[in-house]
């Protein structure tokens, strides 16, 4: 049963495992905040149901969803999809839900960070986050595992691990004033080093152009396997995201992993500049406080922001051309993982992509 | 993972095992109504706490709560009861819950019957119960058990099992005409049988004098082993319970189970009268459509209304002289188990006791 632990993970040799390391399952959140997802979230439910069919082909899949929600995410779910009662404020639990660690053992524990909807009351997307600062106790107490209570604020998005004990993440995101303004840059690597189980973190300046979460790595970059990275591209020199991309590579490529390794990075090209509509901005509840979806706002598209699965990859696509490169690349990179796209755009115009509403659960 | 199967327990050879069987834990759902329990809930909340810390020392123990009091619960239960949320209209998981049933291979699968708040629109004690009628499914989906969706009404506190096919229940509650009226005493018969795998259904007439959920048995009687029945009893003729308990007995000893065995009947005499006081019935809300608690109006304290765990009994006590007496006469009756008394006047002031708020999941 579930109990807080005040070691750290590093003590008690636990650590992050990479993404595609072997999975129990998977975690999702049902979508339905109407200031957020067009059209009273139904259009996002539907793709989340699919997003979730998609997962679930290849492992476990839960849902969390209100007790509002509970009769109509289990009737739009496939039934082998377990759906339970887990409230939250928004549906992007690879940002508020747990970061689980496991050990030689087979011993799986989880993660507990402070969340403030990325920026608290200084630039935060919403407020209140109560519900969805609670989601990794009730992910953990659900599946029995201990806690650790990290003592800093994070998201699972801003990091991305290779589970050798290399970590990449970007500055932008973790030493915006609106996160750990009281921490420096080495009190939090310390930090990430003691729960992440880490020796190597590699600082890149800043995420994808326009991305709302103040530059989360996982729109931009992410392992493929330890010593491999992907990376959003473009070559268009008048694109904004062009110097954010090259400046990314640069670093890169200078870097080397825990293991003494330099990387080998792989382009995968942006899709077409992607805005929202005037429809779609009017499908949106209007609130004070709540970040606003307005008409012709660019937004932070990125093949990048893939999930892996045991044996797959469910990666966005969005009606561009672009979709096929990136499948095709891809594929080359996980031979051994079948790749399936799901047109993202309505996560998208939530703020996020399909790895920002996942959250693996590793195998002890 | 969950499925909704269209066959019955019993043809797929599965049956409800008795309460002593070994189990794999047990479920209770938090209160906090402000209507039903005095004070905020918060008496009856630290009580609750109690009941789950008892078992809890026996057994894997299970908190379903709202979102909005997990916080508060999570802080009140220790760390190795599992908290997970699940919304209810109130807190009696006996009565609303699923009833599991474990097949040979040790499958177990959940009953899911129709829950109408003891009664309906007729005579039910609140409304709406949709939440209730939801826990079933909230409970066997966390648990990844297939679930069959019982045609009838039924609380689980209506029937007890000796889980070798015979059934007790209660004609007052199992034939009101605010349960089942299109259905017959055969037909109810019939659902039961194929439901529960049985082969023998005893019906007593009526429950406890005054028990609010039209006679369930589970205050009134109870198996302490195949063959063995404990009844709550008074010998007291002036007290409206002689009739019913002198009746129930008679029924009893003139009955045999599904074994062809008579049953031996141990009579547990009752607590003292128990009124609520003035100070009590001003704690709650008065509120149209709840069951009003009203100054000197008599509870149906009863010892019956135990929860047998792995290895222990939790038996409520009520500040009487009869507490000792009861608490031997079952140390005796489970002579392998530790019998632990818990102070239950809170719970029955929200109408039902120690039975009606555990719900057991066996092993199986």
């Amino acid at each position: 049963m579930t109990k807080t632990i005040e070691s750290t993970p590093k003590q008690d040799r636990f650590r992050m495992p990479g993404e595609y390391e072997k999975h129990t399952g998977c975690w999702m959140l049902w979508p339905e905040r109407t200031d957020n997802w067009r059209n009273g979230a139904k259009p996002a439910q539907r793709v989340f149901a699919q997003v979730a069919s998609a997962i679930a082909q290849f492992e476990s899949l839960t849902m969390g969803v209100s007790a509002g929600q509970f009769v109509n995410a289990r009737g739009m779910l496939p039934p082998h999809v377990r759906v339970v009662e887990i409230s939250s404020n928004d549906s992007w639990i690879r940002d508020c839900g747990p970061t689980f660690v496991v050990n030689d053992k087979g011993l799986v524990r989880g993660i507990d960070w402070i969340f403030n909807a990325w920026g608290g009351l200084e630039s935060g997307l919403y407020f209140p986050w109560d519900l969805d600062d609670l989601v990794p106790q009730k992910v953990l107490d659900i599946e029995s595992y201990d806690r650790y209570k990290a003592p800093m604020v994070l998201e699972g998005g801003s990091i991305h691990v290779d589970g050798e004990g290399t970590l990449i993440t970007t500055e932008e995101c973790l030493l915006n004033t609106n996160r750990n303004p009281h921490l420096s840059k080495s009190e939090i690597e310390e930090i990430l080093s003691s729960y992440l189980n880490l020796e190597r973190i590699i600082w890149l300046k800043r995420g994808v152009f326009n991305d709302e979460t103040n530059g989360h790595v996982d729109n931009l970059a992410c392992f493929i396997r330890p010593g491999v990275v992907a990376l959003t591209w473009t070559d268009d020199k008048n694109d904004p995201q062009y110097e954010i991309s090259h400046e990314a590579y640069e670093e890169l490529i200078d870097s080397k992993d825990a293991k003494g390794r330099r990387l080998e990075v792989h382009k995968i090209t942006q899709p077409n500049t992607i805005t929202i509509t005037y429809e779609e901005s009017q499908g949106v509840d209007a609130i004070d406080g709540t970040i606003p979806r307005q008409e012709g706002d660019r937004m932070a598209g990125s093949y990048i922001n893939f999930y892996i699965a045991n044996g797959g990859v469910i990666m966005p696509t969005f009606d561009d051309p672009y979709d096929q490169i990136a499948l095709e690349k891809l594929s080359k990179l996980f031979p051994d993982r079948s790749v399936v796209g799901v047109p993202a755009r309505e996560i998208l115009l939530g703020g996020g992509n399909i790895h920002c509403i996942t959250q693996q659960q590793p195998s002890g």
